[in-house]
């Protein structure tokens, strides 16, 4: 990683002359799988009215302890399935009581013969992994081949891994341009103190894009948050700045990893943005935060309260800032931004040719979401 | 009432070849008298603001007791006059003063001569019955002609009544083909174990439609409540079975009696369900439920307050389900019903045919209501 | 003033012929001085986001105290500036850190020599007068050339000034009409006893129009929130109505005064009222009410709080009623006024003539707001 070409990540991008599609207006593509829950979430024999773009979509442990996925509305009157009852391994309607089993077949509706039932519900691919459970919205039939996220440092021991996540009312995109371009360390000036961020170049493949960072402190004094996941600095300037950051967005999901100036893996957080409504202007993050553990024995476990705490307030900070950009663009009716860093100008590129081809049906300024 | 033809009520209907006219946009049919309010909710001198489907009306019961209905909006500057002043017989609007009496005419402008008044609001039919404020939002030309509910059990001293109801966040229609498809008693498992209802048949007439149920218990014992109404069974199947409820849509109104095998009414409840916005996606229910008292003196009021819990729970567990189903339909935009029961099939149909001819202008799927 | 020709007020104006355009969809003229806050809310090194008919405005107050007023928008990324922090003389974005100078210049980008910075922010004429922050949101070029108000009486030691305001659901227009239509005084029959107004005569300008009344009690006693401002009156009719009130509005604001039969003005009312959102749909009042001092020194300061009080109510029952009748033209879509005062017929007449020149777009009823 260090052979990389230094590119000149201060020239200004010129603004593409064709006219390019809102970026903000394309639909993440559902030919992915995605987190809709996590697995403590769902307990045995219970279910889970979750969305993915809009689609209502039940997730059901059955009695057994497997996990399905619904289409999350009976085929008779359209109610919402995760107010049924699980019996077995089948989900059965709370209203008339017809029900449906893991493929989403009818098999019982209590006032008909067993010859004429009904047609069924869609069901959806859905794998378990790591605590996530995972869907697959798209087209069914390609969700053998394509990859489930596979998350190592969750499973390495040499790790302690934190999940957290939450609603966040914005387009997938703003989140993935806020967490790339690391010149936004301004935003979190009291947590991070005054750092600034320097890009050592960028690469490109065909459905990614990452970039690297190193830091350097330009006054006041190291935060314990910062320490703790960068390693205790003597001197501003002195060990920060080894440590090489790189965030990748590897669609539709995003790292961001650190290395310490040996190469060791020392931070590695998996992150995705969900969107829940069908005009995609809110998503569910799912961010799994693996931390490589110390020398000493429990000294993670310790700090652990304080890296809880630091990072819900990075969270917070930038949770705010993306819904202002979402704001901004709403009341606009069309993306003004006027980006400089060509990193960032890359990954929009990459979204919008990663995404779906259709274009999200967003309302005009002013109208309410 | 034991010799209609029993019905085959496990065919499935076949779907309508022609693509019938989304029966949640049918207006309800104006050219009926409709409760506004409970006798109870406007007192002498007061005025009582309401609405029928989007129209503002204000209610006023002037010193005298008498009640009157006008356009909740004075002529001058469209506020509402509900919130004016009752003056002896009259209404006088609290922002100018301008006064209007139970005809909607203008009788005062304090600051215009009376030779040159302008002219007033409209006025609607008004009668008070039993405890409800009726009126005839239609064409007040047919109000003489069309006949008020009589509800003869509420002033039989052999019964005892209660009246109820609420807001609930749905078209009329859910209402009726609730209460109608008795096989929704799985929906109330909770309260009335495990019921299972058996039609006998349906009945139809021009702007009528009725079906006759007996009830089955599966498993599990008599709940109270239920017991209150259908009277105590020594076991399991032994009498609940032998009781028939007739469940009645005669336009607009709502009936659902239960007749004892003797061939006693032991309950009778009257219901509507009146839109109050104008895409009628809201209705206002008025029910009237009225109990035949058993021999014993007063055991029917020692367990009132346990019937009130009863028809609470059941009553909130319906409007929780058709309200999913509203926002199943809003959601959709359009009727993706698939209904399997004949009875409401018919009804479904006679409600098209019984309202009013426009098509309600809702709004796309996904703006907020 | 004694004067002016009295005029037959109480003859109907004929509706205008031609279908005038809707006053409630005339936006507010641009080109004038608006105030946007009072002074005390922006302290020294703070920012402040207001709006002006939709447009977002940060009003900065630099390190020397200084005030200057800038789209509040970041030319990067769009998100809100008055949640950036204040440099010495300029504002800094809160997320990449772009600085801004009080004429809008962007004049650092931390990651970004300073050779290619790219273009601001737009910059608005700002003053500061009485206490009041002023904005010229039109066209610049004009700002200088348009008077700003004076508020004479404010600075006056003769008198005790009250700055009071909120936002108010409604179109400007109707806050006008509120005020300049005495008649309305039975909207406040609580606080004002039985006054009947009494307009003596009305005169017009090209961008004014004013009306004198004079007030007679009716019936009651005197309230004492109102002998404070036309001070104590020994017997019904015998002092109140020798008072003089004329309200004026000279576009956009206007002004209530009432002078005593001495000729002394005893009361100055100055009020805006200022569109805040796109639709103007909702303003918000910047009132400033100065009264005389009677001779009794401090009596005036002892009764304040009764005036602030008095004045509240007045408020709070203006604030209810033009915002049903904001409700009402928007539940119809369109103006069914039926206006018997000439005077206020002017005063549309004026509203429309110095208004904006293009058509509010608003939605249509029963949409959301």
């Amino acid at each position: 990683m260090r052979a990389v070409p230094v590119l000149d990540t201060h020239s200004i991008d010129p603004p593409a002359s064709a006219p390019a599609r809102d970026l903000r207006r394309v639909p993440i593509h559902p030919d992915h799988w995605y987190p809709l829950a996590w697995s403590r979430e769902l307990k045995r024999g219970k279910t889970l009215g979750v969305r993915f773009a809009g689609d209502p979509i039940v997730l059901v442990r059955t009695e057994s302890g497997a996990v399905f996925a619904l289409e999350d509305r009976c085929a008779h009157r359209q109610v919402p399935l995760h107010a049924g009852v699980v019996t077995g391994e089948s989900i059965r309607c709370c209203y008339h009581g017809w029900t449906y089993d893991c493929s989403g077949r009818c098999i019982d509706v209590p006032y008909l013969g067993r010859e004429r039932l009904p047609n069924g519900v869609r069901a959806y691919p859905c794998r378990e992994v790591r605590g996530l459970i995972f869907v697959f919205p798209g087209d069914a039939a390609l969700a053998d081949a394509r990859p489930l996220p596979e998350l190592p440092s969750v499973a390495d021991k040499a790790y302690k891994t934190r999940r957290f996540g939450r609603e966040v009312k914005c387009h997938y995109s703003f989140m993935h341009e806020n967490l790339m371009d690391m010149n936004h360390q301004f935003l979190h000036r009291r947590q991070m103190g005054q750092m600034r961020a320097r890009s050592l170049g960028r690469r490109r493949g065909e459905d990614w894009v990452e970039v690297d960072y190193t830091f350097n402190r330009e006054e006041g004094k190291q935060p314990v948050g910062e320490a703790l996941v960068f390693g205790a600095s003597k001197k501003p300037g002195d060990q920060a700045d080894k440590s090489v950051m790189t965030v990748r967005t590897g669609y539709p999901y995003q790292t961001l990893r650190i290395r310490s100036s040996e190469g060791t893996l020392v931070m590695d957080l998996w992150i995705v943005y969900v969107p829940l409504d069908a005009a995609q202007r809110t998503n569910r993050t799912f961010g799994v935060l693996s931390i490589r553990r110390p020398g000493v024995p429990f000294a993670l476990d310790l700090a652990w309260p304080l890296l809880v705490w630091f990072t819900e307030r990075i969270f917070k900070e930038d949770r705010w800032i993306v819904e202002r950009e979402q704001e901004a663009h709403d009341a606009q009716g069309a993306d003004w931004n006027h980006e400089v860093f060509p990193v960032i100008n890359e990954l929009r590129d990459l979204l919008r040719s990663c995404g779906g081809r259709t274009v999200i049906p967003i309302r005009e300024a002013g109208d309410s979401a």
